[in-house]
């Protein structure tokens, strides 16, 4: 550990992604921190195996799309190139997604937008301390747990508690006639079906590489037709008008990151994180998390239950089962499996070290991913 | 059954997609059919529920990349909109992808190109004839299974039999220096990645619904300076120069479709296809593919071990089990399993009977989703 010295947190570009408000809720305390965007997630990996970055933040699953098979595959690390990295940090960050766009002409803004004093093409804060606010506006983990994040802003947002299957939750705020395409990140076309199939049914979707860039492009449109599904903070940042918000099927959907650390790092900076032996193990179970990896024979029938039964045997709750191919041989897999529980000191035994040694006998192989403080209160 | 009938066979999109290529390797022989694209995997899915085709084939996984989300979504049909939807077939395309663009302008094309006697803007063929060939050439499932279809179009293919881990397995037919701009489906960049790495780094890529419509896009560059990762027959379609060919990472890498069908007209069509009683049970569980998706109970830990511990008992052989969010409850998971063997008529006992019985006791829930003849022989 460089005492003293300024760590750099990599996270996953550009400035004002949903990565970017999970770096923030993680790292905007620590004024040793800087935080610097990286173009994809395995630079990420790459600037934390390598060191120029002491912590990296990534995606790695959102509660209505699944798994960020990017993340996943790196971790797997087929290439043993990111054999240094271990997780070591978890954080969800709500996701409210809106379609940010013109406001055709005629059209004033609802009392609403009027009431909540929000200014477009604000400059009046810097984009970090905005960015720091919203990240704290949304402050996440026991919101989730409870469900109530949609309403946390302290804003009107119009939302049905008790949606009706096959409605969307949410209505625009201005007329959505003129709108002639759409951009945003594949994954949101995903969470946004019901409002895309009800408001705005075969208007042609464009793929972006993330909804910062497609708030961006539609930005750079001077016809005023084409619309983002982005964040409220990309609004802000490109000076457009928040045409509907919230418009995601689902009111509790969140993205979960990972914070990724060297395992030399960790070891130095808190030696008795690798020494739980005093706690109580159900307080361990309740407090902490781990993931894992195991790939099995596919010659034996039963293997992959006989490596979940293991689990069971020590009671170890899975709270993921995530598969990934296994990139050797097609139509083989890698399981990943996330469980409630922390890792002992070698020799320590607890139900996680016992469990692993006898992994080791029914799978074919398993990599330790990391411990961490679960930010779930469950 | 309609007989006589001309039968729809609804398959997603655009002409020349690997999904229509799926189709044509399924369907080419039979004159009832026609062959109609779809915009999305859910119209698809909606054709056939309809009752407006017959048939529908959709992609369901591919050998490097995983899962297709979308597909797996509308099977777990947390609407209960698909509620007559089976799978009753699958089929394996393998997945050449090529970088497509315009050769700069002092260049000639290699020797293996102009010996391939390879006619470009070619159109004497219709095109359902070029594809249909194209279909054939790599007609699938046992190539795949033997690892050997890179080579299956009898043409020189820069290939290496053993790629060294990190190399990509093939090279540019032409020079690169005046790409700017790369298009394709999100699936591709992972599916290409040294290759892009090795001979394109940085280059920015632009995502695009489909690699067929990349290829669309980069044929109206005017400046020829962009190219697309698509397929050999898009080069054809929209008259580009092939720079390279097998760019993917995996000489194996191969897209697996599902073949949909109302369960009404599985019925009716094969009534014996539900009698199998006098099969050999071992011989069922070689020739035959089942899937099915369960739920948990989140308050039980273990639930998942014993649910697949049913199939272990019943030496019912698991294939994969991807799993995907509930949709339900945030952080909660569908899981589907895909195992060997076969459902006979209820009260007809056999392993996956007994296995479905056992099942219903300890998941909290789950649905079937069909069985078929397995188009791998293994």
């Amino acid at each position: 550990m460089e005492e003293g010295k300024r760590q750099v947190v990599a996270f996953l570009g550009p400035v004002a992604s949903y990565t970017h408000q999970a770096a923030l809720s993680k790292f905007k305390d620590d004024a040793k921190c800087i935080l610097q965007p990286s173009t994809t997630i395995k630079d990420v990996f790459a600037a934390v195996q390598s060191g120029s970055a002491g912590y990296g933040v990534v995606p790695f699953e959102n509660s209505s799309n699944g798994s960020v098979s990017f993340t996943l595959d790196l971790l797997a690390d087929a290439e043993a190139q990111y054999q240094e990295i271990l997780v070591c940090g978890e954080t969800y960050v709500p996701v409210s997604h809106c379609l940010l766009g013109r406001a055709s002409k005629s059209q004033t803004p609802p009392p609403q937008q009027q009431e909540q004093g929000h200014q477009h093409h604000s400059s009046e804060l810097p984009l970090l301390r905005r960015l720091i606010d919203a990240a704290e506006d949304r402050d996440s983990a026991s919101l989730v747990s409870k469900g109530e994040y949609a309403h946390s802003s302290g804003r009107v947002t119009p939302t049905q508690t008790h949606p009706q299957p096959g409605k969307p939750r949410s209505q625009p705020q201005y007329d959505l006639s003129h709108i002639k395409s759409l951009h945003s990140h594949p994954q949101a076309w995903g969470q946004c079906k019901l409002f895309l199939d009800y408001y705005l049914k075969g208007i042609p979707q464009e793929d972006a590489s993330s909804t910062s860039k497609a708030a961006e492009l539609v930005a750079r449109d001077e016809t005023g037709t084409s619309a983002a599904i982005s964040s409220r903070i990309a609004a802000d940042i490109h000076g457009l008008d928040i045409l509907a918000e919230g418009i995601q099927d689902r009111e509790s959907n969140a993205t979960r990151f990972f914070v990724l650390r060297r395992k030399a790092d960790l070891v130095a900076e808190a030696p008795q994180a690798h020494d739980v032996g005093g706690e109580d193990e159900e307080e361990v179970k309740r407090r902490f998390k781990s993931l894992l990896l195991f790939t099995i024979s596919h010659d034996e029938p039963g293997a992959l239950a006989d490596s979940l039964a293991v689990f069971k045997k020590h009671k170890l709750n899975l709270t993921s089962i995530p598969t990934r191919p296994s990139g050797k041989v097609p139509w083989q897999y890698i399981f990943f499996v996330e469980f409630k529980g922390r890792k002992r000191p070698e020799g320590q035994g607890g139900a996680v070290n016992d469990a692993l040694a006898e992994l080791s006998r029914v799978a074919q192989s398993w990599k330790w991913l990391g411990s961490w403080e679960s930010a779930l209160d469950t």
